[in-house]
């Protein structure tokens, strides 16, 4: 079989970085260009010396890439600039997997409300697929535009979609109280990512409705339900380089013992999700440097206390870029867990 | 003015090891004896070698303790050894602190259920003073035996007490998800405090009403608010040595400003208690090594937004070891700073 | 191509953990048994649950392990027990790989000085071979009994084996700095691996010509320069998980430049060693998780200043299981980097 | 008494953080004005939110400083910036504290050879005081301009100096791999410092006579043993906030033992060097957040083996901080150890 031609714009970012040791030991695929507009001409694996002997590939300028034959295109770039680089490729009928939230947001208002400026390219709003395997396996296979979950987006769907399925009803509120790992805040340099100022701390930001993730999780979670749902949530800095634990109240009827069987029964054919006991609960060392999604359900019981998911992710790949090739596998027949598992 | 003279059980836990830091600086206090059942006869500088030339005493075998002249004692060790051991100081007359969970709970019943054993001394739960000075200073003052709370218990404790006895009735739930450092879990060894585990992770424990500090917990805002109340709280690990933060979802119709301002002015004069703004959210490393709990409130604004409380502490001195060292101060008459300031 | 049959005994230590790992997702190999003493009858993924999905295997008791057929035995076991139990499978002609120290020193009177006890079965240590790929390639393509070497004398060994070799005389001394994360220490309960002790801490540890990596690493100097060679060898204990950086002083009269160039020629076609620039130092992180063994060569340039090598290595993977692994593939015809990369 | 009145250019730095939090709790000093050129007329607990409620002062413009009446002025602005801002102060009879390296060397050529540019003032090389007390004590008492050492320097001259005094003929070489924390670094953002690149990493840094601390340390060697000294120093950055291990070996005739009395016995009165036996080792834990300097002895016995000595050191206290206060406390005829102890 031929290996399908990638390319990658944005391939200096930790996403970026991720994306070419996955695709580069991909039994399937062959990246044929990585471009960045900062590190243009020079090598990567002089950005990330990580990566010498794996993939030693030129940076190409973001122009140069729309001359090279390729099959999918990946782009790392941050939003509004994604949506701008992509739409030649996707006019082109090349197939794009977009890790920004450029195509998350179904409705450009609120895509306006939350990042503050209009939509690049509304009228393809509506093609992009959310690239929730899980969810949307069967839309995923022929999307030409895939959108790329959020880290945080991904930790509380996963545990979260087959309720507001089945028993959506009953649920009243959610919390999500969310804590990641700092690479989550990417590579640029900012003091809030200064080693001093990030270790041997933890601190909650963007709290009370304000996180741009927050939108993403309720459209979907409304779609499910079927009707309008808000969340409250909460992320927070952990002193840790990857990895997203979501600790979720559930406030609803239901038991967590009934919660935990819906799910299970849901992914009961999911190669990534792994359900736990609450005598085991999901750790992010657990899943660090993995695809899987670890989740647990304990709590309930009462009127007044509510049932907690919690689940567990790798941010760089369950929660961007393996998610990225597990949609890229579904998308070109390939199998779903080619070039994961490790 | 004569020093106080402090003995000091359990003097090679973590809490023992930062007692005794504080108070070989303690301008009003000396160490007259440490002790401990494992180590008895060694010196503690041979167990925490960073005490070399701090403070280089014997460790006496608790038997020992007896026969020393001293004006108060602190016990670090496990509940129901701790409340045992104290008994007889505290029938001589010597003024106690117990940073075990012995003397917290008023109720025996409540001691059992949580504990799993009869509360070795439940005749001396009465006078037992819960030793949190922002909310019981005049009774510390003169307290025999003073309780010395959890460190989950203060960050949640801190943040609540003002609103439940001024708008308790308003709040319909709590929700505390916490987050603390390694050394919470103590010296002892055990697989979830190895570093290869603890490094590079973060998890929950004891969730869905089990943890033992829950009922310390609902005891004081049941007391605060004249009615019975309870909590979901869920705390988690941390990939650090010291330090929690609280996440604390307050369901109520008040705003976050109007609980701000009620909790600022009940603690306007708190020497130990900082108020912070929801653009200089509370961080573990702003407070660690030091007696301050940091403080800030954010959310609300809607009928299904909740308020959020966040808190942050040391574990090893405002959530234990500095408090019992505030205590002392208030004890014995000192300035309630003596000692703490660094 | 039919898969070679896996035995691993000692399955539960960090590094049987890492090889079941790799071989669960190795193209060419099938673990058909993982045996523990200690925890014969539980699920491997019961004492580690991010197994889950990956191996689901039953640890059988190590007696039990004589009764499966199998092509190649690991052994994760502690020295002196490793050579005992791994005796009758020799005998019955099963290929072993011992990632103890058992197999490594040839002289039995040598390993009795740093082992403190008889060899076991000294008769074997003759046929035995030094597995480092990089020296003894063709040995190891036909060997029965495969020692794989220690972790620090993998990180150590690499890069001075070659200037041993050619400029072995002009080599006055070596000291060897190294510093390693705290899954080399096992995962055994121990104060040193308390999560608050090595955290945010640094320390040296059997200086002074006393750590038992010392001897291997002397004698394969000593073969390499056909004469005696001794060193100083100083393990440090770093607050990571996994990873050594050696920093390894040279007394000689060549050049940095020199040293470089004859381990580059040395090294030109091996799949795991990685040559760095001064400009671009090897790193722990760049290694981690990987088999590879980043190494550059710097000061020199007068009388008194060393020529100084780097290297670095993940103690897990290149200094234990991945480097075992790489020693089965050459021993079984194999890829040598088959299921390595990643 | 009257308290010193105290100025600190550069106050935004981690060494003027700290500065201010040990000055804060002085009982004889108190804090007149704090400097910044980039954060003028900000708050510093603006900058540094944990120094709320301990020192809420306003940051001046560097040229409104010299309208405040004071009698000590720290320095923690960089090399060249320094000297030239000091100059004024100086000449008007003000003492001052330079924790930067401009009045550390003797020699301006020496200085321009290592920091690239003419010594700003050379006319008061000669006058500046090295400000270590253990050595230069007397002349530190009446200095008026105090140059504090770095933090590498401390860590590797108080081992050494006592050795090369006494038996300086004897050693013929030094090697000194050292490791610290990344607060070493500053505070500026650069990528070495990025929480995800220095996590979980360790590596080596300006090996081969490269770093700017190498004359500092080689000046005062050379001092000590009345002869010029070279050594070699490798510096390692670790992932800890704070703290300093230098290994230390030295080729010489003499035992460890009678390196350890040589240093022991000239340290004898010193109230912040504590000796260590190899059986306990200095550790960066046992010193961080102290003005200690731990150091022990260890190795030699052959020809081949060198001593060993160990050291650790906080950087920001002992390395930079504390430092300059233990000297402004000499310098003012206060308690050496005064505001030091905790």
């Amino acid at each position: 079989m031929e290996k399908i031609r990638i390319g990658i714009l944005g391939a200096t970012s930790y996403t970026g970085n991720e994306l070419i040791r996955l695709l580069a030991f991909h039994p399937n695929a062959e990246i044929v260009c990585v471009s960045s507009q900062s590190y243009a001409s020079k090598r990567i694996c002089d950005i990330y010396p990580e990566l010498k002997g794996i993939f030693d590939g030129i940076l190409l300028a973001p122009d140069a890439v729309s001359s090279v034959a390729m099959d999918c295109l990946f782009s790392c770039l941050p939003h509004a600039v994604s949506a701008e680089l992509l739409i030649p490729f996707i006019e082109k009928g090349i197939r794009v997997i977009d890790l920004s939230a450029d195509f998350r947001l179904k409705d450009p208002v609120t895509y306006k409300t939350w990042y503050m400026h209009e939509h690049p390219s509304p009228e393809y709003l509506e093609q992009a697929v959310f690239g929730l395997p899980e969810r949307y396996r069967n839309a995923i296979a022929t999307a030409s535009i895939l959108a790329n979950p959020g880290c945080y987006v991904t930790s509380i769907l996963l545990p979260l979609l087959p309720l507001f399925e089945t028993i959506g009803k009953s649920i009243d509120w959610i919390i999500a109280d969310s804590k990641s790992g700092v690479s989550g805040a990417g590579r640029t340099l900012k003091l809030v990512s200064h080693f001093v100022e990030a270790n041997e701390n933890c601190s909650a930001y963007s709290v009370g409705h304000t996180h741009r993730h927050t939108p993403e999780i309720e459209q979907e979670l409304s779609f499910a339900a079927r009707r309008p749902v808000s969340i409250t949530f909460s992320p927070h800095l952990l002193p840790i380089n990857r990895g997203i634990l979501s600790t979720i109240y559930i406030h609803t009827r239901e038991s967590a013992q009934t919660c935990k069987e819906i799910v299970a029964e849901a992914y009961a054919n999911e190669p990534f999700i792994r359900m736990r006991e609450a005598s085991d609960m999901p750790r992010i060392a657990g899943v660090a440097h993995t695809n899987y999604c670890d989740m647990a359900f304990a709590g309930g019981g009462s009127e007044i206390q509510p049932v907690i998911a919690i689940s567990a992710i790798d941010n760089l790949l369950k929660g961007a870029s393996g998610q990225a090739v597990q949609n890229m596998n579904i998308m070109f027949g390939l199998s779903e867990t080619a070039g994961l598992l490790r």
